[in-house]
């Protein structure tokens, strides 16, 4: 990859956390709607795992204005993303962060974007095929989320996940070739479908939620809800039959027999099941010690290749809108 | 309503907040399955909001003990709830919250169950037609919640929630005679629909939730997800059309707006809307500054009888389960 955006990436974590460290800071908050907000339940796993003390709380953009959270305030960090940094609900939210006496830090594609503007600090990052896996959203994220839990409470992982990140692209390209025949069988056998569940637990949940909502309903206008693995037997599991379809996901984290357990019993009584198994790809040149956490943003890639095939068998591009930038809202 | 059973549960709720204050409470776990989990929803909104400096988590009960939050501990309040007391990953969520040296109340309507053991502390809740509203689960949950945020940090609301759950049964029954013809309407209208989407915001949320999961994928085997209010602007609103149902809540809390705003859009590209509105409902003897906390109960309460219509319409009784407590899992 190009060595002056790894630099660059680098660099402006390390601005951002000097940001950090001028603080004392006790909490932080993930702001930010649909997709971008999904893209951060991986970082509130890695909190409530490894800090000592400080707290994370995830919300999308409006709730968090409205909720008013009372813990909001000057030891406060918030993160925020929107990616054409336009989203007015988040811009909102950086400014009411802010205000609240809070350290702001947005992550954008487009660093001179209303939210880019809102914000104390900027993280811009990359996006398309050509992005390398260490420059986009979900990696800059996660160094910036070690990165304070090192400054703040001297954590030891910042190394391993640089490093790791700096490795995912090609884990991404392996996983990738290996699940490309799986994904045009999918495309294929579901096209036809009006309804797919998608399931999943701990770090992997915000995938489950974000191909739910964002490929499914947003893109495919097909029905779909992202269910808790481990809710999914007080409830969900009722609905699942033969004729039912299900992607479930099985991750590498702590909360994987959760997700082997929703298997198990989806494969007794449904038929329609498209599994991505986290344990199939090669992590070379990720560390031990993070894997569990790396396995989401492996299991994120490769399905996008799933949205694609299903979008080019059903011949409804994932960028078709009825509403979204169409009609008022 | 029964004198005994009032001075009962406020006894049940004085000796839970004596061994509250024997700790040194910095945060609390919200943790049950299903729809013992959704009830818990609307208490993190209020301690979101009003505590100076308790957190809240909450987790479905095999996610806390895989996730196994870094914080839980000695300082910790974990408030567990199943209805038979034998959801068995409650149960272990109990012990696993107790091995970690945190203080574990039970809530249950049966206090000799395997929960009511595992817990410190019970508190017994009445169920059913008969049950009197200041006896019931979300009753005496906010008893605990508004009681701890009382003896820990001196919020002034206690006595407001209490009175007002006092004056609760009679908010019940004047809300379901006014909502009984919509109920009987809903059950005619939907009985045919193969998915029902719900969606709130804010202290509402579980409500959605609640009935997603339990009334309409467990109860019905009916399609169904939750849909946050906020987040539908950014995916799940592009699945509205002319036929596609939702159900939608407007509580009295902060967050309406949001609610207002997904009610305002979804009747402009949606026909089949079912609309449940906080504002309809007489308050009599609820304080004003509770009131929005209060809304999602009487939401609930009434939307159980929609649940009731829906049943019959349907010749589908609340109590049909194919897997639920009849196959292994």
């Amino acid at each position: 990859m190009a060595t002056e955006l790894v630099i660059d990436v680098k660099n402006q974590v390390k601005q951002a956390l000097v940001e950090v460290e001028k603080r004392n800071i006790e909490n932080v908050f993930f702001v930010a709607c649909g997709g971008s907000s999904a893209l951060m339940y991986p970082s509130k796993y890695v909190i409530d795992r490894e800090a000592q003390k400080v707290d994370a709380h995830l919300y999308s953009s409006n709730e968090f204005i409205h909720r008013n959270h009372n813990k909001l305030g000057s030891s406060s960090l918030v993160i925020l993303c929107s990616h054409s940094g336009t989203t007015p609900e988040t811009v909102e939210a950086a400014k009411f962060a802010r205000q609240h006496g809070a350290l702001a830090i947005a992550l954008t594609n487009e660093p001179g974007s209303p939210l880019a503007q809102a914000a104390d600090v900027v993280l811009k990052y990359e996006w398309g095929q050509e992005a390398n896996a260490f420059t986009i959203n979900y990696s800059i994220l996660y160094q910036l989320v070690f990165g304070v839990l090192k400054v703040v409470e001297n954590n030891s992982k910042f190394e391993a996940i640089e490093t790791s990140l700096e490795n995912l692209q090609n884990v991404f390209e392996k996983a990738v070739s290996k699940y490309q025949e799986k994904a045009e069988q999918f495309g294929q056998l579901y096209k036809d479908e009006k309804i797919i569940y998608t399931m999943a637990s701990g770090a992997n949940y915000g995938v489950a939620y974000s191909f739910a909502i964002c490929i499914l309903m947003e893109m495919q206008w097909i029905h779909s809800h992202a269910i808790h693995a481990g809710e999914y037997f007080h409830g969900p599991f009722e609905i699942i039959d033969e004729e039912t379809p299900f992607i479930i996901l099985l991750g590498l984290d702590e909360t994987r027999p959760m997700e082997e357990r929703a298997l198990e019993f989806s494969k007794r009584y449904g038929k329609k099941l498209v599994v991505l198994d986290a344990k199939d790809f090669d992590y070379e040149g990720v560390q031990d010690e993070v894997k569990g956490y790396i396995a989401p943003l492996v299991l994120n890639y490769v399905l996008r290749k799933y949205a694609d095939q299903l979008a080019e068998a059903r011949n409804h591009p994932l960028s078709t809108r009825r509403y979204m930038w169409k009609v008022e809202y």
